[in-house]
């Protein structure tokens, strides 16, 4: 069968910027929604087709007190237990063992700050670079993908004046760990697509605090600017690696 | 008087990219229209409230075959004459020499090739890059503004893949002559308002080659992305002078 179109472009995107080599320990971070997940579905079977010694693939789940309370089928049901059985299934058939760590966002909160998505992301983002290390990971694999990139280009122009985002590759400066996005020439649509496909399902976050409206906002500017078009959001990524400083304010 | 918005922006750029000094010797390219005239009308301002020896100051209008034919008070009427007779007045009282010089656009054209908005003004850019070298002027202010800047931005982007546009300040490698555009920080509304404020008008090109379709696309683009927001503009233009390269594909 011919690689679905999601896992063309994540080739592209693995060769282009050099994201993985043979020996590699790879922790994916599974939230439970659909791009991780296809992003999980993807490694595997690039895992499968590549030949030689391959790389080290494993993926943990940072639980939150907020996770799947509207789809928990029983009341009073641990929350999250739906979000990790979920998936539990599908990452054991693609291979990947699926580890899970309990964090409670609300009470590492310091006194006085509001919860946030932010704060939320920070902290499940902690978790997983402390478990990276402490079991020898060296590359974090998000599901973030095209649209995140491009919205958070757009939040951060429009609300910081700064043109930055979160780049396919990060370095961190002070771990031995690097965050890689394969997914960062997929758009939404294309994973909807692959995922449906699949027959898997998307989680959506349903805690309480949810205050998105910048991202919503570049969401609407970003679909305003490209007409929702594949082809615009590709030459607007490409125009970010392609900079002319001489020819700029 | 306060000083009006349009010249504390000038003002504002003129200072941060540092684009005039004294001793300096400034031909302003007047085509006609409101952005040239309004240029024109601020520098000869900023001459008289700067003290010291100031800086030399004209400007060249450079008339083509298709200028104003719409506007020609009589059928048969040299073309152009409007326009120059239009801004003629305004640069008079100003005590801002204006030079005319004609060109055909058209006979310069090399066999087989289409005419274009982009050849005409390659042509126009041409002839006053030659007339400032010939008449020993190191500085030419164009009168491209903050919307234009944005909508070159983003046809660049889109059409080329890349990101630049028109810089405040652009020396040219091979010319000892530099290009300012003192306008960066106004927008399109800044400058009707400014020039319905002094009482003159605006012309407009109208030749039968136009075809401007990416120009209106880029400008569509910009609207829904800022909302025609003067605020959101500035972000944008200044998130130009801040690019995080570890942030970026």
């Amino acid at each position: 069968m011919a690689n679905p179109p999601l896992y063309r472009a994540c080739d592209r995107a693995v060769s282009e910027y050099a994201m993985l080599r043979d020996g590699d320990a790879v922790l994916i971070g599974a939230s439970g929604g659909k791009d991780s997940t296809a992003l999980a579905g993807y490694l595997s079977s690039l895992l499968k087709r590549r030949g030689g010694p391959g790389f080290r693939l494993e993926a943990l789940h940072v639980r939150t007190e907020f996770e799947s309370r509207a789809e928990a089928s029983v009341p009073g049901e641990k929350l999250g237990a739906d979000s990790f059985r979920r998936i539990g299934g599908l990452f054991s058939a693609w291979g990947i063992p699926l580890h899970v760590a309990d964090v409670s966002v609300l009470d590492r909160l310091k006194p006085g700050r509001k919860m946030s998505c932010w704060w939320c992301s920070t902290q499940r983002r902690t978790e997983l670079n402390n478990f990276a290390l402490k079991h020898g990971f060296n590359k974090i694999a998000l599901g973030h993908h095209l649209d995140d990139i491009l919205e958070t280009l757009l939040m951060n122009a429009f609300g910081k004046g700064e043109l930055s985002t979160m780049p396919p590759v990060l370095h961190y400066e002070k771990y031995p760990v690097c965050v890689i996005r394969p997914l960062c020439f997929c758009d939404t649509e294309m994973i909807i697509r692959h995922t449906k496909a699949g027959g898997y399902s998307s989680s959506v976050c349903t805690c309480a605090y949810q205050d998105n409206s910048f991202r919503k906002e570049a969401r609407k500017k970003l679909a305003a600017l490209t007409c929702g078009s594949y082809r615009e959001k590709l030459m607007l990524f490409e125009s970010l690696r392609n900079i002319k400083n001489g020819y700029l304010p």
